[in-house]
C-alpha cells in the first residue's frame, strides 16, 4: 500500500522528531490530530500515536477496525492504554509532548488522568516547527499539486460568461479543479479558518473585512460563512482575484491569480506591477538564512515608496503578513510578518502574496508557492503573471 | 442586515440559554466557536460572546475591524477583558460554562489565567443540547436546504455517463449542488470528521471501513482523506449511494438516496425495502416523548427479523446508530443509538439513515431528515425513495 520511498522518508521524519524531542528532555510525544498522526505515518487513523524519544512508535487504533501490526494495537478508548504498556513491560511517560494548541481541554484532562504526566509541552508548535522543512517525497507532492494548480488555473477565462456572478464562476472553476483531480478538502490551521476550497474575489468585494485570518475577506454567501464571493455580478472595468486553494495532492499549494473584465483604471495596472516588484525582490533576497521579517520590510518599503500603503493587504482591515508557510495546512509557518522571529532554510516552502485593493475596482496582485533551495528560492506555481482579461 | 424575524428568534434563544444557565448555578456562559457565536448573535465574528444569566450579552470582537455597538467591544487579546468588565463596573464572573470539549487546552488555560475562575462547566454539552430543538426561524432555514437538496438530488441521473468514475460522478453532482446554492462548507462536531460535501459509495467500496464516525465508509481519493468516493469506475450490476451533505443555507439538511446501474441481484432490492420498513416504522413511532433508543431497537428488531444483522450500516466496520440531529453542524444530538439516554421533543431535527451493504453490488438503503411535530414527525425531504436507474 505505502511506497518505499514513503517509507523511507516517514523513518527519515520519525528519526528527525525523535533528535527534537530529546532535545525537549521530554520521554516521548502523543499525538492524535489528523494531520500530525498523517505526517508521522503515511495514515489517518482514529486513535493516538505514540512517539518514545529512543524506540520505533506505538500506534492505538479506534478507527477503523481490522488494521494490524507489531506495534499496533486497537483500543475502544484510550483508557486502555496504560494496560497495554503494562503487559509489554513498557513504562508510561512521565514528560511528554501534547497538541495543546489542538486538543480540546477536556481531552487533555482526560489523557492527564490516564498517564498522570509530571510535565507536559506543547506538540502543536512542536510539530509545527518540524514539519516547516520538507522530506523528498512531500517536495514531490507540492511540486504535482503546483503543476496541477497552474494547469487548472489556464483554463479558469473558459469559465466565464458575461454577466455571471462571481459565485457561478467561482463554480465553475471548483468544478474544473476537481476534474483536474483536486481532493476539494481545504485545510487551515486554527479555530477560525473556515472556507470552501478558496476564495473568488470581484470588484468591491474584496475590500469587505472579514472575521477570518486570510490575505483578503469578502462578504461571503451567507451569514456563517463571511469569507470570499457573495454575489458581485461581474462587470467592466472590475478585477477578479483568484485565490484557490492547490489541494491537488494531500500537500496544500496556494496560488492567485487576477482577472479583469473589459480595461482597468490605470492604477490597477500599476499596483499590480509593485506585486510583481515585490515579488522580484524577494526572488533576488530570499535563500537559507535571510529573516523573514526582512523580506516583508523589504516588500513594505516597495509598498511606501510607490505609495500604496493605504490599499496594501487590504483597505478597511488590513493584514499584516505578505507570505506564509504551505503544507498540509495551508497556513503553516514560517510567516512574513514584520516582527517574524523566523529564518528561511532549505526545503522550507511558503507562499508569497503581495496585494493591493483599488477603489472601485477590486484587488490585484499575484501569489505564488515557493521552494527555498540552497541558494535562493525556485517559484513551484509557474504561470503568466499578468492581469489576464477575461473578454 | 439581520431581519426582524431573526432579531425576535435571537432573543427568543438568548432567554432560552438564559434560563438553562441559571439551572447550573453559573453566573454566565463565555462561547467562541463560530457555531456558537452564530447560533447566539446570527454573526460570525473571531472574538468572545459572554451571556451572562441576567443581563444582555457582552461581544469582544478580534476580527472584522469596524464593528459598533452598545455592548460590543473590539479588542486586540482576550487579556484586555477585565479591564472592559472593570471600566463599566461589572464583576468578572467566577462560575462560568466554556466550551471545553472544544476550545483547546492552551486557550482554556490562557482565559482561567484572565478570569480566575473558581468554577467551569462544559459549554459544549449543554449548547449542543439547546441547539437540538429548533427556532421557527432555523425550521424555515432547514426546509428551504431540505427543499433545495431535494430539488439537486431529482437531476443527479443527468450527471451520469456511461464508464465514469465514482469520483467524476460526483464532481457533477458538486456542480449541480453549488449552481443550486449549496454553500459547500460541511460542517461537522468533533476532531474526525473531515469529508468534502458529503460521500458517493460505488459497490464494493461502501464497505471499506474508515477512521471517520460516519454511517459508512468508503477508501477516499488519498491516504489523507480516507472516506468516501475512491476511483470505482461505475458499472453494470452497482449501486451508487449518494449521501451529499444539504447545505443550502446554513442549516444542513442529510439525505442519501440510491441509484443502480443496470439490474442489481434481488437481495439488493430486499434490503432496499428493509430501509423503507424501517423507516415506515420510525414515522409510526416518533413523536415528543418516544425514546431514541427505542426507535434504534425498533430498527434493529425489522433488521434482524430480516437477517440483515450482519451489513446493517456496513460490514467490515458497522455504525453503531441509525439517525442522528441535524442543524448548524450534520451530527448534532440527539442520536439513536441502542443506549441513547435521549428523548425526543418537538422542533428537533433529525436524519434517519438505515442502510446496508450488499456484498459484490455496494449500498442500498435511505436517509431523509425529519421535524418532529407535536404529534408525530414530517419529513423535509421529500422525493422518490426506490432504488433510481441511472442508464
Amino acid at each position: 500500500m505505502i511506497a518505499k520511498k514513503l517509507i523511507k522518508d516517514l523513518f527519515f521524519r520519525q528519526k528527525k522528531a525523535q533528535k527534537a524531542i530529546r532535545k525537549t528532555g521530554a520521554e516521548g510525544m502523543l499525538l492524535t490530530t489528523d494531520v500530525n498522526i498523517y505526517y508521522m505515518t503515511g495514515l489517518v487513523f482514529n486513535g493516538y500515536y505514540y512517539l518514545p524519544v529512543d524506540d520505533d512508535p506505538l500506534l492505538f487504533v479506534k478507527r477503523p477496525g481490522g488494521l494490524a501490526g507489531e506495534r499496533l494495537f486497537s483500543i475502544r478508548k484510550p483508557e486502555q492504554i496504560p494496560d497495554i504498556f503494562a503487559a509489554n513491560g513498557w513504562e508510561l511517560p512521565e514528560n511528554a509532548l501534547l497538541e495543546m494548541d489542538e486538543i480540546s481541554y477536556n481531552e487533555y484532562m482526560r489523557l492527564q488522568n490516564i498517564f498522570h504526566f509530571k510535565k507536559t509541552d506543547n506538540a502543536t508548535t512542536f510539530m509545527r516547527r518540524i514539519r516547516t522543512v520538507k522530506t523528498p517525497w512531500e517536495i514531490e507532492q507540492l511540486r504535482t499539486s503546483a503543476d496541477r494548480h497552474a494547469a487548472t488555473y489556464a483554463r479558469i477565462p473558459d469559465c466565464y460568461r458575461p454577466g455571471m456572478t462571481d459565485l457561478r464562476f467561482q463554480a465553475e472553476i471548483e468544478h474544473r479543479m476537481r476534474l483536474n483531480g483536486s481532493i476539494g478538502v481545504f485545510r487551515a490551521f486554527g479555530p477560525n479558518m473556515n472556507i470552501f476550497m478558496g476564495s473568488v474575489l470581484a470588484g468591491e468585494n474584496a475590500a469587505t473585512p472579514s472575521p477570518h485570518d486570510f490575505a483578503l475577506g469578502g462578504g461571503g454567501q451567507t451569514a456563517f460563512c463571511p469569507i470570499g464571493a457573495n454575489g458581485t455580478v461581474l462587470k467592466e472595468g472590475m478585477t477578479v482575484m483568484v485565490d484557490m486553494a492547490g489541494n491537488f495532492t494531500d500537500y496544500l499549494t496556494d496560488m492567485t491569480r487576477v482577472y479583469s473584465i473589459g480595461m482597468l483604471p490605470e492604477a490597477a495596472y500599476c499596483a499590480h506591477c509593485i506585486s510583481q516588484e515585490i515579488q522580484d525582490a524577494v526572488e533576488v533576497m530570499a535563500k537559507p538564512g535571510v529573516a523573514c521579517a526582512d523580506l516583508y520590510n523589504r516588500a513594505y518599503a516597495i509598498v511606501k515608496k510607490a505609495g500604496l500603503a493605504d490599499c496594501f493587504m487590504g483597505m478597511r482591515q488590513q493584514a499584516k503578513f505578505v507570505g506564509h508557510g504551505i503544507g498540509l495546512e495551508i497556513n503553516e509557518p514560517p510567516v512574513f510578518t514584520p516582527r517574524s522571529g523566523e529564518i528561511l532554510e532549505e526545503n522550507m516552502t511558503f507562499a508569497l502574496e503581495p496585494k493591493f485593493v483599488i477603489p472601485q475596482v477590486g484587488a490585484v496582485g499575484i501569489e505564488n508557492s515557493f521552494l527555498v533551495t540552497c541558494t535562493g528560492i525556485e517559484k513551484l506555481t509557474t504561470f503568466r503573471e499578468d492581469i489576464i482579461p477575461l473578454d
